[in-house]
């Protein structure tokens, strides 16, 4: 399936919290429907922790591999918060005070209140390019093609829309659910039949227990609607056939 | 932090669904928390896509890595479910009927509803063990150092019981959560302190928004119950001196 059109990204989660499970990660799934949206899809992600080796081992790798990477949290103004020290390395940059960042976060708290703590989110890798934070002032950077965000999930969410008109997506990857009382094992044939008649449409099967029901979520992924509405008759066809119950679709 | 004895794990999420952001990984912290519980601390997780060569280098190259390697995801009936024949590849070994396994499905499905997509979840590795699967029949299973667990949340967490005489943990990694009405910039000065003064407790900081109210979670890690207690001293005595409000402790 994969062209040389496809622009394709990585996702770094930065932080020791995702690792012991003390916090489930809700950033992967933002960040990757948000860049599905304009035309980029997600082929990676990475979950590392707050360990600056790690840190700039994972990114250098990352940024040469994907056409754009997004790193999540390790941005704040505590000890534990390397993410920028260690793109900044990463890219052989230094780590100084970005002016602008600066002003945004003095006017943010106010003069008295900007102590070290705050002054040190001012702090990112030299050639960075700001992304404004609407929810909390201190702002996100990217460097090259390396888009680093903060760990919590709201404040990374109101920070997108920032971005949008920094990428270039390819088209968006259209997708179809269609979900069904039945179990996979009973649609596993058909349903490799229709994938081998449809090889330009990803086909997956994911099942589900959800409010005491069991059944399965056929998806269905391509950038051409026209390949997906032939993909969902054939997929209609067997179900159809076997009478098989459709719980939803969309 | 690290030393010799410490025993390390990485995680591989397999699937699709992951990575366009659909459906949300609830394994890692699910497995992470488990094998806190018995020694064993999570290093890295990578959520790759179901592509044979991608699965076949990211076991291959966790393998070597960590002392346990986990995967999720990707061993069910349909033709999406390629997690089996690439471990089976990823280690050189024949990817066949495994005997036991088929016996199994053969008696929870009964002889006549043995279908070929159930069939399917029989073939493994050459060399495989099984993993029994108390919730839905099919087994997981474990070539050398890397475990092979279903992407089902509840089928998951179900078949961990049944792993833990298999694996050498080492000691468990204790745990302290101390949660306050601040901001992380009011205390990143004190906390830094109590971190340098405090070497072998890993210290980490964590912003949280709950029912309405701002405030970080700090959260204090180590092998040694009374490092921990020594710290928390620590800690408790700026959270005093700044008079700052505890809201939970555990």
């Amino acid at each position: 399936m994969k062209n040389k059109k496809e622009i394709i990204a990585g996702i770094i989660i930065i932080g020791n919290e995702i690792l012991s499970g003390r916090t489930k990660d809700l950033n992967t799934s933002t960040l990757s429907k948000w860049l599905n949206s304009i035309g980029v899809k997600v082929d990676e992600v990475r979950t590392i922790p707050d360990v600056e080796s790690v840190i700039i081992y994972t990114v250098d790798e990352l940024k040469k591999k994907f056409d754009y990477v997004f790193t999540s949290g390790g941005i704040g103004p505590t000890h534990d918060d390397i993410t920028a020290e260690s793109v900044a390395k990463a890219f052989g940059e230094k780590y100084e005070i970005h002016k602008e960042a600066y002003n945004i976060l003095e006017k943010y708290y106010g003069v008295s209140e900007f102590n070290e703590g705050r002054q040190r989110m001012s702090w990112m890798p030299s050639n960075s390019n700001l992304i404004l934070n609407p929810a909390s002032g201190a702002p996100g950077f990217f460097v090259e093609n390396v888009f680093c965000l903060p760990g919590v999930p709201s404040i990374l969410e109101s920070m997108l829309p920032n971005l949008t008109n920094k990428l270039i997506g390819g088209d968006p990857i259209l997708s179809k659910t269609i979900s069904c009382s039945t179990l996979e094992s009973e649609i596993a044939k058909p349903l490799k039949k229709v994938q081998e008649k449809n090889k330009d449409v990803d086909i997956g099967s994911y099942p589900f227990f959800r409010k005491g029901k069991i059944g399965v979520s056929i998806v269905l992924r391509s950038k051409n609607q026209s390949k997906i509405n032939n993909c969902t008759s054939d997929v209609l066809k067997f179900i159809k056939e076997k009478k098989i119950e459709i719980v939803d679709r969309d």
